[in-house]
C-alpha cells in the first residue's frame, strides 16, 4: 500500500492488538494473521502499524462494501423523492447523497463498519485453533471473532480515527476561527463527528447569539443610573429575560427542525417507537397474507399486552422518579444546608478551605454513586427507545446536580435576604464555576493524554533498558489511542461526553436566569463565557480527545425540557427575589406590590405555556415537506398494493367458504 | 318503485324543488323532468314524493355509483393491512368495511352524494332550455345544474334524509334508554351522525362518568361535619378536584385516540396540512420526474413564500386575537359590570326585573354582532385546515361568554368578599342557566316546527278556501323539510349545533370550576343535569331536527384547549378564594396561610403542565399499530419504488452529460 492510496482511501476504524514477540512471526495460524485475513474477506482495507507499545489495525472501507453492508442492515436512507427507503446497493442512484457529496453520513459508516467488524463468525464447518504469545483457543463455529478477542484481551480496543484531512480543515475554519464569534461551519460539523454533537454546537451557538440581547440590557441597567426609575426598571429586564427565554426556547425547536430537513433526517416523533415494545418486531418481508392473519387472531391480545405493559412501564417510572426525588430531598439536602450553615458560622479561613475541600470530596462521591444508582434504576423501566431511556437517566442525574449548584445560593439569599449578599455569592459561584470548569475540562484531557504517554515511554525505557533519549511516537494512530475517549465524568458508562457540555450550560442558564434581578450582569459574563466555550469544546473535540462515537439523536432530548423548567423556575424565584427587595420592612403586607408581581408572575407563567401555540415547533416549510414525502409512497404505488391486498382477501374468503 | 324496494334502499338525500301547477304538466323539457332524468344518468335511484307545498325527490346511490363517485374523488380509505389508500372501484375487497357491515360511513357516502348531485353538467354541445312555471332559462355547456336550479330559486334545499329504520333502533336503544345512565352506543351513533357527533357523545359520556367522583365527595363533604377540620377539608377537595380534572383532560385524549382507532380513522396530526398552503395541491398522478424538476427549482422559492406566508399567518392571527381582546376588555368589560352594579345597587324587584330583560335583550344582540365580526376577521387569517379555522373561530366567540358568563360572579365574589352570598349567586346562577338552557334548546326548535307547520298549512288552506278540517303531513320526507337544521344559535354560517352544546359543556365546566372551594355541591348538580343532558341531547338530535350533515374531525379540537385553559384558572382562582375564606381581617397579611396557599398554587399548576408527560396522549396499542402502518407501504414496494427513482436519475445524468 504506497502513500498515494492512503491519501485516497481515508481510515476510519483502528483495532488495538498487542504486540507481538518476534520470535513466535513465523508460527501459522497467529490470531493477528486470521484477523487480518477476516478483515480482507469482508472487504476492508487493512493497515498494519507498529506502534511502540502495540500493534494497530487501521481499516477502511471501499464504498461497494459499505453498501452492501447498509443493505443487510436493512438501513432507511432518503430517496431523491424525499422519503426513507431501505437501501439497496443496486439502486444507489435513487439516494441522496450528503451535503458533502459521499454516499453515507458519518454515523452510517459507523453503523456500516461496526457490522461488518462485529460480523465476523466462523463460518467453516469445524472450531478453529488461533494462537497468541503462545496460548491457543478455539474459535467456534457461528461465534463472533472480535467479541471472542476481546474477551481473550486480545483486542483491545475497536475506535474511530480523526480524518486528518478534515481535522486540520475544520481546526482551521472552527476550532481556531475565533473572529466568527458564534458562527461555525454546522454542516461540516455534522458531516465529521455526526448528528448528535452539530445539534450541541448548533444549540450553543444560537444560545450564545441570543444571550447578546439580555446581555446589552443588563449592561445599560449597569452603566446608565436611573435615579427614581431604578426599582421599575428591574421588573422590566425580568419580564425582559423571561420573555427572552421563552421565545429562545421555542425558536430553537424551529430551527432544530430547519436543521434536520437540512441534513435530510427524517424525525416522525413517535412513529418510530413501539416497534421494539414487546419484543416482535416487524420485518420488512413479512407478506400481506401472514400480516392479516397475525392481525386478525392477535388483535386483542396484543392490546391487552400492550397496555399492561404500558401501565408498568409507567408505574415504574413514577416509582423511580418518586424514589430519586426523596432520596435527593432526604439525603443530599441536609447536607447541602449543614455545608453552607457550617461556612457561614466558620470564622477562620483555613477551616473554611478545609471544609470546602472535604465537600467538594465527598460531592464528588454522592454524584456518582448518584450516577450509578440512577443508571441502575433506569434498567428497570422499559423506555422504548434508547433516546428515552437516556433522557430518563439525564433527568435523573441533573436532579442531583440541581440541588447541589442551588441549593447553597437559596440558603444564602433566605438566610441574609439581602440582595448584595445574594449579588456576592453568585459572582463568586459564576466566576469559579465556570472559569474552573473550562479550565478543568480543557486540561484534564490533556493531562492523562501526557500521563499516558508518559507510562508507555516509562514501561518501553524499562523494557529496553536505558534508552538513548527521548522516544517519539512515531504513528498517529497510537497517539489517537493513547487519547480520552470522550465520555461524561460521572462515570464512562454512563452517557457520551456532550452530558457534561450540557449539564454545564444547563447549570449556567439556571444560575443567571433564577437571579437575573439579583445580578443582571450575569449575562454579559455568560455571553463572554460561551463565545469562549464554542472554540474551546471545539478544540478539545478536534485535538484532546479520541474522534467520539457518532450517535444518532435528532433533538437536544431532555435537556430542552430542563431548559423549560429552569425557565418557570425562575419566574418563581424572581418574583420571590422582587418582593424581598420591595419588601423593606420584612413582613409580607404589601398589598398593591405583592398582588402586582403574583398577577405579574401569573401573566408570565400563562406566557410561557401560550406561546408555544402562537409559533408552531415547526416551519411551515418544513412541515410541508415532510406531509409530501409521508404520502408519496402511498400515492406512488397505491394501485400495485391495492392489488396485492385485494388477492389475498380473495384466497382468504375461498377459504372461508370451504 | 314498491314497497318492497324501497324497505332495501334507504333513501338518504332530499331535494326540494316547488310544486307545479298542473296544467303545466303535459309540456316537454320541464325541470323537474331534466333533473330527475340527470339523476338518474349518474346512477341514483329517484323517487318523487308530492307533499303538500312542495315535491319532493328523494335519492339513494346503489354501492357501485358511490364507489365510483368514491374512485373519482380520490377518496383515502383503510385497507385491511392497515395502511390508507385511494379507493378504487375494482379492487374493493382491499378495503375494510365499517363496523355496521357497509363500505363507506355516513361522512364518505355523503361526501359522494354531493360529488354526484354537484357534478352532474351540461355535457352536450348547445345550452339547454329549461322551463319552470313558464320561465325559461338556459343551461349552459359546462354548467352545474343544481347549482343553476338553486340560483332560480328551483331547488330550494338539498339535505340529508333520516333513515327511519336507523332512526327508531337508536331512539330506542340511546334517546329513551334512561336506566343506562352514561353508556351509549358509540359505534351506532358514528355510523349514523359521522365523527363529530359521536366524538360529542362519547366526551359528554365520559365527563359525566367521571364527575360521580366529585360529585360523591361534594356530597360527603355536604352531610358529615368534619368540625374542626372543615377548614383543612376544603383545601383537599380543591387538591382533588384539580388532580380529577388534569388526569380527565389527559384520559380524554387517550380515550379519544382509541376510538379512532376503533373506527379505523388516520388521524397524522400535523401531516395532512400544508397541502393547501401555497394553493398547489400535489397531485397523486405526477410522474417522479416532474417531481423531480419542481423539487430542484422551486425549492428556495418555496421555502421562503412558506415562511412570508407563516409569518403573515402569525400576524394576522395576533392582530386578530389583540383585536378580540381590547374589545372585549373595553366594550363588554364595562357592560357587564355596569349591569352587575345597577342590579346591585337598584331596590324594587320590578326595576330589577326590567333591567335583567334589557340587559339580556342587548347581550343577545351583542354576542351576534360578536360573532359576525369573529367570522369576517378569520377570513383575513390564512388557517391552514377548516378544522383549523373553527377552533380560531371558537376561541374568539368563547371569549366573549366567557366574560358574559363570569364577570357577574366574578363581581359579586370581590365586592362581598363573602362566602355565603358567592354561593347563592353561584346557585341562581347554575339552576337558572342550567335548566333554562335545556328547556330552550328542546322546546326551541319544536316551536320552529309547530310554526312552520302551521304556515304550510295556512297557506294550503287559503288557497284551496275553506278546507275540510285538518290537513295531514303524509309525507315523512316534508315533515323532515319542515324542521330545523341542526346548527348554532349564534348563526347558522358559523358553525355546526355542536357549537352551542360544546358551549354549555364548557361554561358549565367553569362555573363548577372556578368556584369549586365555593360551592362544591355544584359538581352533584352538574352531574344529575349532564346524565338528562345526555338523553335530552340524542332526543333532539333524533327527533327535532333534519339529520345533520356529517362532518369530519378527528378530535373535539379548540374545545379541549378551553377545558385545559378552564382548569387553570380554576387553580388560581380557587386559590384566591382560599386566601379570603382563610383571611377573616380583610388583610392580606397572614404569613404562613397565604404562603401555603401560593406554594400549593404553584405545585398544582406544576402538576398540571407536568401530568401529560407521565400519561402519553396514545396509549401504546395504538401508537404501535400507527407505526406499523405508516411504514408498511413503504416497506412493501420499497424495491420497485427505488427502481423507478434510480431510473429517473439515470435519464438525468445522461441528459447533463449530453
Amino acid at each position: 500500500m504506497n502513500g498515494i492510496e492512503e491519501e485516497q482511501t481515508t481510515f476510519e476504524i483502528g483495532v488495538v492488538v498487542p504486540k507481538r514477540n518476534l520470535k513466535d512471526e513465523n508460527e501459522g495460524c497467529e490470531c493477528v494473521d486470521v484477523l487480518l485475513e477476516e478483515f480482507r474477506k469482508v472487504g476492508l482495507i487493512v493497515e498494519r502499524v507498529q506502534g511502540i507499545a502495540d500493534e494497530f489495525i487501521k481499516l477502511a472501507a471501499p464504498l461497494e462494501t459499505l453498501g452492501r453492508a447498509a443493505a443487510e442492515l436493512h438501513l432507511k436512507k432518503r430517496t431523491h423523492i424525499g422519503m426513507d427507503l431501505q437501501f439497496e446497493w443496486e439502486e444507489v442512484e435513487a439516494f441522496v447523497r450528503q451535503p458533502d457529496g459521499s454516499l453515507f453520513s458519518w454515523c452510517e459508516r459507523f453503523h456500516c463498519y461496526h457490522h461488518l467488524i462485529y460480523g465476523i463468525v466462523n463460518k467453516s464447518q469445524s472450531p478453529l485453533t488461533l494462537k497468541f504469545d503462545g496460548k491457543e483457543f478455539h474459535w467456534e463455529v457461528g461465534e463472533c471473532l472480535v467479541r471472542k478477542l476481546e474477551s481473550k484481551h486480545f483486542v483491545r480496543q475497536v475506535f474511530p480515527l480523526h480524518d486528518e484531512v478534515q481535522r486540520k480543515k475544520l481546526l482551521k475554519s472552527w476550532a481556531l476561527n475565533w473572529w466568527d464569534l458564534t458562527d461555525q461551519p454546522i454542516d461540516e460539523i455534522y458531516s465529521y463527528f455526526g448528528t448528535k454533537i452539530a445539534i450541541y454546537f448548533a444549540f450553543l451557538g444560537m444560545y450564545t447569539r441570543w444571550m447578546f440581547f439580555p446581555a446589552a440590557f443588563a449592561i445599560t441597567l449597569q452603566l446608565i443610573d436611573f435615579g427614581s426609575l431604578q426599582l421599575l426598571v428591574l421588573p422590566l429586564f425580568f419580564i425582559g429575560v423571561i420573555l427572552w427565554a421563552v421565545m429562545f426556547s421555542q425558536f430553537w425547536k424551529r430551527k432544530n427542525s430547519a436543521l434536520l430537513a437540512r441534513w435530510q433526517i427524517s424525525y416522525s416523533a413517535g412513529v418510530d417507537l413501539g416497534h421494539k415494545l414487546l419484543g416482535m418486531e416487524w420485518s420488512s418481508l413479512q407478506s400481506p397474507v401472514e400480516l392479516l392473519k397475525k392481525w386478525g387472531t392477535d388483535k386483542t391480545n396484543e392490546k391487552e399486552a400492550y397496555q399492561r405493559n404500558e401501565w408498568f412501564g409507567c408505574l415504574m417510572r413514577f416509582r423511580n422518579d418518586a424514589m430519586v426525588i426523596l432520596s435527593i430531598i432526604c439525603l443530599q439536602l441536609p447536607f447541602e444546608l449543614a455545608y453552607a450553615h457550617l461556612y457561614e458560622v466558620i470564622g477562620s479561613d483555613v477551616m473554611k478551605f478545609a471544609l470546602t475541600a472535604v465537600y467538594l470530596f465527598v460531592i464528588q462521591y454522592f454524584t456518582r454513586v448518584g450516577g450509578k444508582i440512577s443508571v441502575k434504576l433506569i434498567k428497570y423501566e422499559n423506555n422504548e427507545t434508547t433516546e428515552k431511556r437516556a433522557d430518563s437517566l439525564v433527568y435523573k442525574v441533573f436532579g442531583l446536580y440541581f440541588m447541589q449548584s442551588y441549593i447553597g445560593i437559596f440558603y444564602h439569599a433566605l438566610l441574609h435576604r439581602n440582595i448584595l449578599t445574594l449579588r456576592q455569592v453568585l459572582i463568586q459561584r459564576l466566576l469559579v464555576y465556570q472559569v474552573l470548569e473550562n479550565l478543568l475540562e480543557n486540561s484534564l484531557p490533556y493531562l492523562k493524554y501526557s500521563y499516558k504517554k508518559y507510562r508507555v515511554r516509562n514501561k518501553k525505557k524499562r523494557e529496553k533498558g536505558s534508552s538513548t533519549g527521548k522516544i517519539q511516537f512515531a504513528s498517529r494512530v497510537e497517539k489517537e489511542y493513547l487519547k480520552p475517549s470522550y465520555s461524561a465524568s460521572i462515570g464512562e458508562e454512563l452517557e457520551d461526553g456532550l452530558f457534561d457540555d450540557f449539564l454545564e450550560l444547563a447549570l449556567q442558564f439556571g444560575m443567571i436566569m433564577m437571579f437575573a434581578c439579583a445580578f443582571p450582569l450575569a449575562f454579559a459574563f455568560s455571553a463572554v463565557n460561551n463565545i469562549t466555550e464554542i472554540r474551546t469544546d471545539a478544540l478539545k473535540l478536534l485535538t484532546m480527545f479520541k474522534r467520539p462515537i457518532p450517535r444518532a439523536a435528532t433533538n437536544i432530548g431532555a435537556w430542552l425540557n430542563i431548559f423549560q423548567f429552569l425557565i418557570v423556575m425562575s419566574i418563581c424565584t424572581n418574583c420571590a427575589i422582587l418582593v424581598c427587595l420591595y419588601d423593606q420592612e420584612g413582613n409580607w403586607s404589601i398589598e398593591p406590590g405583592l398582588a402586582a408581581i403574583l398577577v405579574m408572575e401569573h401573566l408570565l407563567l400563562l406566557i410561557k405555556f401560550g406561546f408555544s401555540r402562537f409559533v408552531p415547533e415547526e416551519p411551515a416549510w418544513v412541515r410541508a415537506s415532510r406531509a409530501k414525502n409521508a404520502t408519496r409512497a402511498q400515492d406512488m404505488c397505491s394501485k400495485q398494493l391495492l392489488r396485492s391486498i385485494s388477492g389475498v382477501n380473495k384466497v382468504f374468503g375461498k377459504m372461508k367458504e370451504k
